[in-house]
């Protein structure tokens, strides 16, 4: 019985700028049946306005209530602990912490800084953790699709000052039980009536489920053959979002 | 009892280009009585001859067969398997791996490549290890001292590309089992008799104690007041390499 949808974007509505066959009709769809929909993202490469304005310029109709993203999550975090972030965070998102105080800084934020990724930067980042600095990761992603290459994502840079300091991250965005219950919370559905839909078998399913979501791994965007074999659990494959909308329907609340 | 010692080079016997007090005289008093020594090091900024030429600038008399490195472990590795390369190496080893065929690469060398590593180049690694290439790790360290700071060491690089390609490496130099073994092998003394002196709790101490060797971790290096907490087993936590001779001579076999 499923009630709300939480939509993954890259690799299950669009890949960059293209959109995924039928991705579009399949949200319409959604929204038109009266399910609440809601989108979450990891992605750390745009700014909250950005993604909304490639949504829009896609034909999808996303509220701006209804985005949910973990750089979002991430100031949240900062900001209730007035910590000073040294940020590896990408270019295109510099902007979004620019209201922070970074001199001196007391904690490390790791997001997908791709060429901000350097040892350098890395290792100020490890200095910091050794030194106390709480480390917080902006999903737990290992990698994602970029053109048609597999690239790595923040997860494997977290992991890597992870190992590297002895220390655990606070991962805030997915699969971080917080944000999915954050998401979930806004809609008046049930976490067990509640669809995540999503191209990486960790982040979103994985995560899905141990919070007691239903879950569908879309074999498009990142996906790959035997991905589903990779978590335990129950859950659905589809060949795209137009199937696990198709699935969410005849499974109506 | 012991028979044979195991000397780790850096944060040991040295730092840098300045010997650690004593280090010199302590490792003199264990040859002259009569005691085996090697010497062991994961270190991979320094081809084998320029680390012998190192020793015996400081004035340490090691013998070519005495010196047991990871990088010649690797070398061994990739040869036996007739292996093409990747290398995230340093570049003042690049040459150590310069008569193996690097075109068309089916397999991933990281050891400390130090500004080597950027995000190019561990993408690099990681999409050959994802469609198959095996991942061979020199060592496993977390970090070094390097003058006055600690940085990153391979094993935060090797993590890196584990995680995100979902693949485990093969370690070779500390603290892999083969290695120690190999190096015991090359001595008269039984694991049981033989003390490995170190700074590193994880890949020197814990990893001797792995193989049934005693251990002595000394408080020079990288060494940090609680990482004697890190590591469950027997082993003693000493000053200096000067107090790890005088504890295996105060236990002569």
């Amino acid at each position: 019985m499923i009630e709300s949808i939480l939509f993954d974007l890259s690799g299950v509505l669009y890949d960059g700028d293209q959109v995924i066959p039928g991705a579009q009709q399949a949200v319409q769809r959604a929204q038109r049946s009266g399910i609440e929909v809601r989108f979450i993202t990891n992605t750390s490469q745009k700014t909250r306005q950005n993604l909304l304005l490639h949504l829009h310029s896609l034909k999808f109709a996303v509220e701006e209530t209804q985005l949910f993203t973990a750089v979002d999550a991430a100031r949240q975090w900062l900001r209730q602990r007035n910590l000073r972030p040294f940020c590896l965070v990408h270019e295109n998102i510099i902007g979004e912490f620019a209201d922070f105080d970074q001199h001196n800084p007391n904690a490390v934020l790791i997001a997908d800084a791709a060429e901000g990724f350097h040892y350098h930067s890395l290792n100020r980042a490890f200095q910091l953790c050794i030194a106390g600095a709480p480390l917080l990761g902006i999903g737990y992603n290992r990698y994602f699709k970029s053109g048609d290459q597999l690239v790595l994502d923040a997860g494997a840079f977290i992991k890597t000052i992870e190992f590297g300091a002895g220390v655990e991250a606070v991962i805030v965005g997915k699969p971080s039980v917080e944000f999915f219950k954050q998401v979930v919370a806004s809609t008046s559905a049930r976490p067990e009536h509640t669809l995540m839909v999503g191209d990486d078998v960790f982040g979103d399913v994985e995560g899905a489920l141990n919070v007691g979501l239903q879950a569908a791994l879309v074999r498009t965007g990142k996906y790959r053959p035997g991905d589903e074999d990779k978590v335990s659990g129950d859950f659905n494959t589809v060949d795209s979002v137009t199937e696990a909308v198709e699935l969410a329907l005849n499974n109506r609340g």
